[in-house]
């Protein structure tokens, strides 16, 4: 029986999800809400996707009440949607079947910091700019940066990442432990707070990017950095996106601990040139981020520049002070508005693919081949040191041909980073958008997550119609 | 049902074992073997849990042949345990309810080495010393060392990691993607060879860790490291262990990238000084290294001279040259054996914890003054940048009561690891020494690995009596 069947589109109506609700209003009274506004915010917003609200939103403020949410959900069998700030990018929020979405945003404390350990505990809706700004004064930081001021447990759900996961991880690496809201209401831990473990399977890695379809992820314990000495920052532009490439390649087998290492193409240069008034070359860019001593960074910096000279890169400009880094590095901070300004009144649609890095000059020259035979206006901006690269379509969602035509890229992009040993998302996630693409990705390895998803979610209530593609 | 009841001991000699085992004994000829001796040598030889042979051993050659066997003792209700090099500590390779030993050894085949992705793809039955040997020319190192040189199918099904890891992490972080055969015999890719991925479960951290009790491994992709440039090696002694964890927090926090640091507590430096004819102060140790330019690990090591100056530490001796640091680091790399000479004839119980690494002095001080209660002796030696840290009990192993007391020793140690937010194992893993302890550290978590352990091997086939304590 396939999730969606086992709750069915009929669920939605019966009489057992209308106790649910009352019972749920009843419970939480002003925190609770049927309101259309309410909903169709709770629903997916950043794409083209369709906006599904659930029937009801719920505002928790503790573990105790989202398992008290889930138990009254599991025993009627009601879809369960957790939702943080509602940024993720391939519909992860959406309602297809309905059902209560419990919005964690309330849940904001930060539980523990624990210096001597490099850790601290956090409530799920807790967003990172909040979580760096409580633990700045202890000298450390939390390197995990998606772009948007994501919660936490948005996060962790979603596998994110960003420009710092080539030094850092992503929350793959960076979530010591996790507690989370199983499928029947049960509470779990799902590790202690050592820094490794050998104890049994890692509940922790299955829960990280299973986007609320296992359990509902209310605290979790981070691992935190200390804030580095010195930071500098650099770019420099290069003649061909595989001569960027290739200076990334080795950049990275020299051992250079790069913390940032971002292309940026020669249409999003133009773009940014428009936005931010610069001049910089229309052609690929690197910005690069170095973290350590005063004399490691400036290392770094000089082996980074001999390495660009090496590609015939041009002049390696670098900077140290923050006002002179943020100048530096404007053209990539801009990215997004930027892009925007390149189509104005165009919507985005944000996606991404990742493949080892090895292809990734192949992968990118064959994907702005693609774009520009269909006359696509789309830069694209990449964590090249991890081989993932983003490509922002400008395009009109009026306009049927065009939605049409987008879609027919992104499939072809995503088999293309398939085909080349990569995945169809290096960080945004499957959601909704990307299900179709699972079976081609994973094969027979398909059969073990659904056998997971069953043992764990047999009643099929846990945010529905993700990840998994119909069988 | 439980695991073991799913087999049954009854299952030993019934019919349909008879049947499989006859089956491919024909189907590998000399490749397999029902001789005691065969059988002794790949059950638990490591400690003084109990030698359980299996039924048979097969030496299998291919991820093929792996799924060939496995299908066959799938339809036949014949237990799996895989089989690498039976170095691990917690009789993992014992077979309590007898079945098939699948001995990975003969899988020693380096796939395919990818110097730009930093990235190569071995048969489960590669040891650790022979990546590093394939490796070398590129200019690379796989850094994960548990010491004994194991199959790195091994080191991925325990979730090994070693003095390394406080750098470059665990197996947990080190694997890319794995093939591996799972209790029906289907062959799974999990992931693909992207150094990240947000598409779907993250099967791959499920199976690191899982002791064969979820699939077999057959085939990993690793990432590995560029070889430093240069490499700093040190030692210096503290008047306390409190003094010496200290230093090393503060290491830590201030972000010095140390690739090693060690503790060696003053009675393993006794014994060191008896083996290796040296005259340290009889006093906690820590062992440092420092990995990268030669400017970096100049001032790595300058900075932790200092800090340890902080604590009182004596003086800091570090060195770069091959020959000097292999003698500074002599007292750590000969533990093994400067220990058991501590007690001549006696028999090593290897243990280990993690806790917190600010709880780290208190779990290490309590130890030391149980093991002192008790009059054993027993050195300790920490990986301790991770707050994991190992006790060597030399005992008698014939003495019942020696057994029992250091049994009871064992209980207490797990526990304080627990209590202290810790975990009964950093890197050794539960096999059959730990399970015990499972429910005290996961709670109501242990509901989850259980439904997962039926969901992926429903018969309780995959290295039954493992982990998982019965219900």
């Amino acid at each position: 029986m396939s999730v969606a069947a086992a709750i069915g589109e009929e669920g939605r109506t019966d009489a057992r999800r209308s106790i649910a609700l009352d019972l749920l209003e009843k419970r939480f009274g002003n925190r609770f809400s049927r309101g259309a506004e309410v909903r169709r915010q709770h629903a997916n917003t950043t794409n083209w996707l369709p906006n599904q609200p659930p029937d009801a939103v719920v505002f928790a403020q503790s573990t105790a009440e989202v398992a008290e949410i889930v138990r009254l959900c599991h025993d009627h069998r009601v879809p369960v949607i957790p939702f943080g700030t509602g940024t993720s990018l391939e519909a992860h929020v959406n309602a297809p079947f309905g059902g209560v979405s419990i919005d964690l945003s309330g849940m904001n404390r930060i539980l523990a910091v624990h210096a001597e350990d490099l850790d601290a505990t956090v409530e799920a809706g807790v967003t990172r700019t909040q979580l760096n700004a409580a633990v700045r004064d202890s000298g450390l930081f939390f390197p995990i940066d998606p772009g948007a001021d994501a919660s936490l447990g948005g996060m962790a759900a979603t596998r994110a990442s960003g420009t710092n996961a080539v030094r850092y991880g992503t929350m793959r690496e960076n979530v010591v432990s996790l507690t989370a809201v199983m499928a029947d209401g049960t509470i779990v831990r799902t590790a202690s707070r050592a820094k490794k473990s050998s104890a049994g399977y890692d509940l922790t890695r299955l829960l990280v990017g299973s986007e609320g379809t296992l359990g509902v992820i209310t605290e979790l314990t981070l691992r935190l950095q200390g804030l580095p000495e010195a930071i500098a920052a650099g770019v420099c532009a290069f003649p061909s996106i595989e001569a960027a490439c290739n200076a990334v390649i080795l950049t990275i087998q020299s051992g250079i601990p790069v913390a940032r290492i971002e292309l940026v193409d020669a249409l999003q240069i133009r773009a940014a040139n428009a936005f931010s008034k610069l001049d910089l070359p229309e052609a690929p860019h690197l910005f690069v981020e170095f973290h350590g001593s005063h004399a490691s960074v400036a290392e770094q910096a000089e082996a980074f520049g001999a390495i660009a000279a090496e590609f015939e890169a041009g002049t390696f400009v670098s900077a140290t002070r923050p006002e002179d880094r943020t100048k530096l590095w404007q053209a990539r901070h801009d990215a997004y508005f930027a892009a925007l300004g390149l189509r104005p009144g165009s919507s985005m649609i944000a996606t991404d693919v990742c493949v080892p890095i090895s292809r990734l000059a192949e992968c990118v020259g064959e994907t702005r081949a693609d774009l520009d035979a269909e006359g696509f206006i789309a830069p694209i901006v990449g964590h090249v040191g991890d081989g993932n690269f983003h490509v922002s379509l400008l395009i009109d969602r009026d306009s049927h041909d065009e939605v049409e035509r987008a879609e027919a890229f992104l499939g072809r992009l995503n088999d293309r980073a398939i085909a080349m040993e990569g995945t169809c998302t290096g960080e945004h996630g499957i959601g909704q958008g990307k299900r179709k693409f699972m079976l081609r990705e994973h094969g027979a390895a398909l059969g073990p997550m659904r056998a997971i998803k069953a043992a764990l979610d047999p009643l099929g209530i846990m945010n529905p119609g993700k990840i998994l593609p119909e069988a």
